[in-house]
């Protein structure tokens, strides 16, 4: 990399972190007390851009399947959990003075003689395992079936670093789909379509996106094959979300076999495990979507969010904030419809119409509604569009399916 | 209580904790490890209802408000937080022989010499607090307006108990309603208001619940006033959510101020908290919904929740699982459009009708869908409703405004 495009990449990064403080989507964790390394707090915006992204993960997964079963477990667990799958003897980072540590974060549960070690979850895959048995008892399952969560994961790392990229405290979506042995290549190759189909539906900007064939030498010992999805981040290529096939470590670990009920043959399914993370979507995501463009002689900036991933779905202004007329027509018959039709709908009048237009294009507003003195004659608002910059002039009665239909 | 009684709510809580585990709504956390008090993991319907619950909150509180601004903060924070919040000085509980100690989980962040203890957050509020400058300054707020989180917060308890009641870990719904101090009296009774109605919303049996005025004596010593609502537990009328008025504490223990960008005047706002539990809410929805009867001889358990509620709308069942024409149809025609439409339907072949009805009224499903050979004749199902057992003939091109007009 060139120093200019160094020095490029830098600014890039600045931008989005001070963008997402400045808008609140994702501010410093503690920061009124001097922050804290690895630990960020999402704000307003952060949070419906993490919903929006957790629902879309949801959908398609598990809502829109009959083979998955959720789970939301408990973060800390008992500590033989963690003896069994190996992470308490393996699962250590390494200090700059290459001393080795366990990089899960330690705790003690109850008190006095009673009082236990155990940790915070490192990966939210333990908890599909661990309850592997009772998800079978209680559904059933025919294999191939699979378990899925969304949950935090704690990791003490060494250097967290590269805003949402390496936290000490993240949001994983993670998948444990139960196959038998031989139909391994097929089902990995079908999470690799899903999971390219996924980050596509968000939005993802696909030419930064590339497949590594992780080598041996590389992967996790049981694993017999991994793709890292990688990203073009402004710090470089690097890992995004991950797919790996993990043979039947895992159930053997915990001792655990399935039973085929209808030949009462005993097996231990193998594992294809697609893992996704809500932070580094987010800042890929983010990525993807800032733009710059210069409109007549004005340089702006904004995020081009799919409608449908948008944190802001639609923005409603009265042209002016002192005509009580406009005001009353914009809450009453514009705001108040579309905030129960469709939730992620912004009030603001504040500012100019061209600071709202600035503010509403930095946040990801697909559309800005301006209700002006027209309005109150002919029932027709002006629809701005984010990317273009283009007005159009929409009956009011037609606004919800004009939304709907670019959703 | 009488003897009897005591029996009979015994009964109950066991009856409950066993449908949970064998329908797949909460499974004791590590269980294959012997467990671990104070943890419970939410299984497939469990983690369903914990969905629609925190989007029924999240629909009325966050979403439908514009006054409302969400934060989802991190677990672990800077320990200055908690100093500065009182919670380092005294967050304290008991033991059985009358030590005091802290009952907040401790964590190392780091490594070696750089390495600070802190803490898992012993509450979802101070997450607000943290954030309000940064809140304030991306969002330029006008008062009176609150801020909102759904996360998990985590206590050391002495005495875990009663299932899901008393856990170590658990999750809050909680908002931090910023006020003018005059307003203190009016804002706490509109969320007085706003709290029932929700419970409400969700189908909480109401006569079970009942407002504790806390006495000054039993209040923390910041709280002017606190309400608990309580529930009618089977152990006991105890605590299910509270409403405090907290005053100005926290925002002068963090040395945070309000300014007015209208007059420039400088004010510390108040604070009205209304908190609310997942976890309890779920245990108490469980509690309202459970019910038995006894049709045509035959005793059977069910839950009525809500259709807004129930982890499952509907159940899609061919009459016989053995004829490829009504299966293909049940999938196509029915199981297909309405999975895309409602995501909650379950696809349920397994054994005779009777067993599909006993098991769909145990996990709650309002609607069983049974697709049999005057289906294919005439394009009609049965559908059969859960609380009364009866049965009506319905067009599948009706099914989903059959269904949404009962959601």
């Amino acid at each position: 990399m060139s120093e200019k495009d160094k020095k490029e990449n830098n600014d890039l990064m600045e931008k989005i972190v001070s963008l997402c403080k400045r808008r609140g989507f994702v501010f410093q964790g503690s920061e009124i007390y001097g922050g804290l390394a690895g630990f960020f707090d999402y704000a307003h915006y952060g949070v419906a851009l993490q919903n929006n992204i957790k629902n879309s993960w949801w959908k398609k997964f598990v809502d829109g399947r009959r083979d998955m079963y959720s789970i939301n477990s408990s973060i800390i667990f008992n500590p033989k959990v963690w003896e069994s799958s190996g992470h308490v003897a393996g699962f250590l980072g390494t200090t700059s003075d290459g001393k080795k540590f366990n990089e899960m974060f330690k705790t003690q549960v109850g008190i006095g003689e009673e009082a236990l070690v155990s940790y915070l979850r490192p990966e939210t895959a333990q908890g599909m395992f661990v309850n592997f048995k009772n998800t079978v008892d209680a559904f059933h399952p025919k294999l191939p079936f699979g378990m899925a969560q969304i949950g935090k994961a704690f990791r003490n790392e060494i250097a967290p670093r590269d805003f949402l990229f390496r936290q000490r405290e993240f949001e994983q979506m993670e998948i444990e789909y139960f196959i038998r042995q031989a139909d391994w290549e097929k089902y990995f190759e079908y999470w690799r379509g899903e999971m390219l189909e996924w980050m596509e539906e968000i939005g993802l900007d696909m030419s930064k996106v590339h497949e590594l064939e992780v080598p041996e030498s590389d992967r996790a010992h049981y694993s017999k094959r991994t793709i890292d999805f990688e990203f073009d981040y402004p710090f470089g290529r690097k890992e995004l979300f991950g797919l790996a096939y993990r043979t039947d470590f895992d159930l053997k670990n915990h001792q655990l076999e399935y039973i085929d009920e209808e030949n009462s043959e005993k097996i231990i399914p193998h594992v294809i495990e697609p893992s996704m993370g809500v932070d580094r979507a987010i800042l890929s995501l983010l990525l993807s979507a800032y733009a710059e463009d210069n409109k007549n002689g004005e340089m702006r900036s904004y995020l081009k969010f799919r409608p449908s991933i948008a944190p802001v779905i639609c923005a409603v202004s009265p042209l002016l904030k002192n005509k009580p007329e406009l005001v009353e027509y914009a809450n009453m018959k514009v705001y108040v419809p579309l905030k129960a039709e469709f939730g992620r709908v912004a009030w603001d009048d504040n500012g100019n119409i061209g600071k709202r237009y600035r503010r509403q294009d930095e946040i990801g507003t697909p559309f800005c509604i301006v209700v002006d003195f027209d309005t109150l004659a002919d029932d027709t608002v002006t629809v701005r569009d984010r990317d273009t910059g283009e007005q159009e002039r929409i009956k009011v009665a037609d606004l919800k399916n004009y939304i709907k239909e670019r959703i």
